[in-house]
């Protein structure tokens, strides 16, 4: 069974509870006003590491048999991920490794290093970044701790949207970006057993429309070159995680750059809160008018992370 | 008498309740461990138009007699002061017209101008600003709402101590900034009715110690000439506002403009919130050790506002 159940989602929000923040749902009068609707922010900006990778990492990592234990976990990124796994094995007192591109930003190498994570630079290339990742396994028999094509990972990020659920009632929508896909399967998997008739929605950048060619066409598109700003959703869709998103998602929409400058800029100045460039692919969205039906509805949206470079903004030449 | 009783903030608590935000407190791990303290920030930046301002204004439009709504309120006031006015007075139903310094940024005279406020604008030097108050004044007969040397004004800031102590329990400290003194006299006549022993910190830049020099001395000095990057308190501490520190505020510390900046930037980093220059200047007290006995103590942190320009950030070149 490679797909999480409801429970399985239930018992990964009680996994992870002593070690996640609850974190807090946000709406703006002024954004309500804008869009016609009632928005619902779940801030998972606020989480733990600034972004809810931190939900599906701590879930693997405490899902660990007891003999992984002392062979750690590894695991290939550059990104929220990378700071996930090495935080949850910190909570854990297990090793973490991970395998990072050499040309990852300093100030995420440094994080990752402050929670106590080896780090094995390589390549920036996903070729490199696999083989380094082989390498470690090879070499210390670490568990990996994908990104997305995990069961437990797919488990964790359902929570968010389960929390959602506890903290506003009768949505209508809910909305998520899609990079690799595991929030959107989780968070889709969370509300189709609470709330069938709600409506699912998956939003990518039209740079990077690899999961939404993929549910069009009913196959998986792997060839796409991202090319966006977004780059939490410069990832693939992934091979469990696809499956998943074709039952449970009611439909994927894409947007532009320009949205996503603008939908992060009107977050950032009306809601005084930061988030980062993948986290405002679902607000674009409704900037763009991608979805239909929307007017006096109450859609919640999933604020994915708030990890951004604040000397370059996207707004500054 | 131009004091509020701690009765007084109870009726502005009351008063505004329809029209403010609860805001909430928000708290970092992360910072906790960094300071060696247990902080609780305010989240005022989280206010309507973005700052605790709205809190005082609000309470002097709906305090207004019956014999003074038809003609209006005025005020001078290039910042978060106009627009919490402006608000207000939408929300009861009358006119405000606000002077404005010609150099204003534009977002905020549109701002102002979005909540239906009137706009006069006058050259940007504080007599011109006065001038332009009594020729409004005498031409309309509109009662003027003084951003912090009111009443009212002083009654309604004091409802965002009185707030977080139902929030917070068995604070330590309670640290606000100081610019004209609305925000620090109304929190110390709350804190000190609440919880006499605990301390309330003004916290001022170096660059503009007129409160802090004041304090010292015993007496109110006025011709300080305020060069800093926190824009909301290059004002003179007031005549109504001075008194109430005088009497009820246990210690007024300076910051430098290094500080300040650093504490701002942590505080979006690591909290994921965005906050102006004047709203960093408490935590920057902390950051330069001006305040002693900090060690494990839970502390309180007012977070005045988030209205910074996002294309002209301190720490950009």
């Amino acid at each position: 069974m490679n797909t999480p159940s409801f429970e399985d989602i239930k018992k990964a929000a009680a996994t992870i509870a002593p070690y996640a923040h609850k974190t807090p749902v946000l709406s703006s009068s002024i954004l309500n006003q804008h869009f016609g609707c009632e928005l619902f922010f779940k801030c998972e900006n606020f989480q733990k590491v600034g972004a809810f990778k931190f939900r599906g990492g701590c879930n693997a990592v405490f899902n660990l048999a007891e003999s992984e234990l002392s062979k750690g976990v590894a695991t290939h990124s550059s990104g929220n991920h990378a700071q996930a796994v090495a935080l949850a094995a910190k909570m854990r007192g297990i090793q973490a490794t991970i395998v990072m591109p050499e040309n990852a930003p300093t100030v995420k190498v440094a994080a990752v290093r402050d929670y106590g994570a080896k780090i094995e630079f390589c390549a920036p290339t996903i070729q490199a970044r696999e083989d380094g990742l082989k390498a470690v396994q090879a070499r210390t028999g670490a568990t990996e701790i994908h990104p997305y094509d995990n069961f437990y990972v797919i488990a964790g990020q359902g929570t968010a949207a389960l929390e959602l659920h506890e903290q506003v009632q009768g949505l209508d929508y809910l909305l998520a970006p899609v990079g690799g896909g595991g929030l959107l399967s989780g968070s889709a998997l969370s509300s189709k057993a609470i709330a069938p008739s709600r409506q699912v929605i998956g939003c990518e950048p039209a740079n990077a429309d690899d999961a939404f060619r993929s549910f069009k066409r009913g196959e998986r598109i792997t060839d796409v070159v991202p090319n966006t700003i977004a780059d939490g959703l410069r990832t693939t869709v992934g091979q469990l995680t696809f499956p998943i998103i074709q039952q449970y998602v009611d439909d994927i929409c894409t947007v532009s750059e320009e949205a996503i400058v603008e939908a992060m800029r009107l977050i950032w100045s009306r809601m005084k809160i930061i988030i980062e460039p993948s986290c405002a692919v679902p607000l674009a969205a409704l900037l763009e008018k991608k979805i239909s039906n929307t007017l006096h509805k109450r859609i919640g949206i999933i604020l994915t992370g708030g990890n951004v470079d604040l000397d370059k903004l996207p707004w500054m030449s």
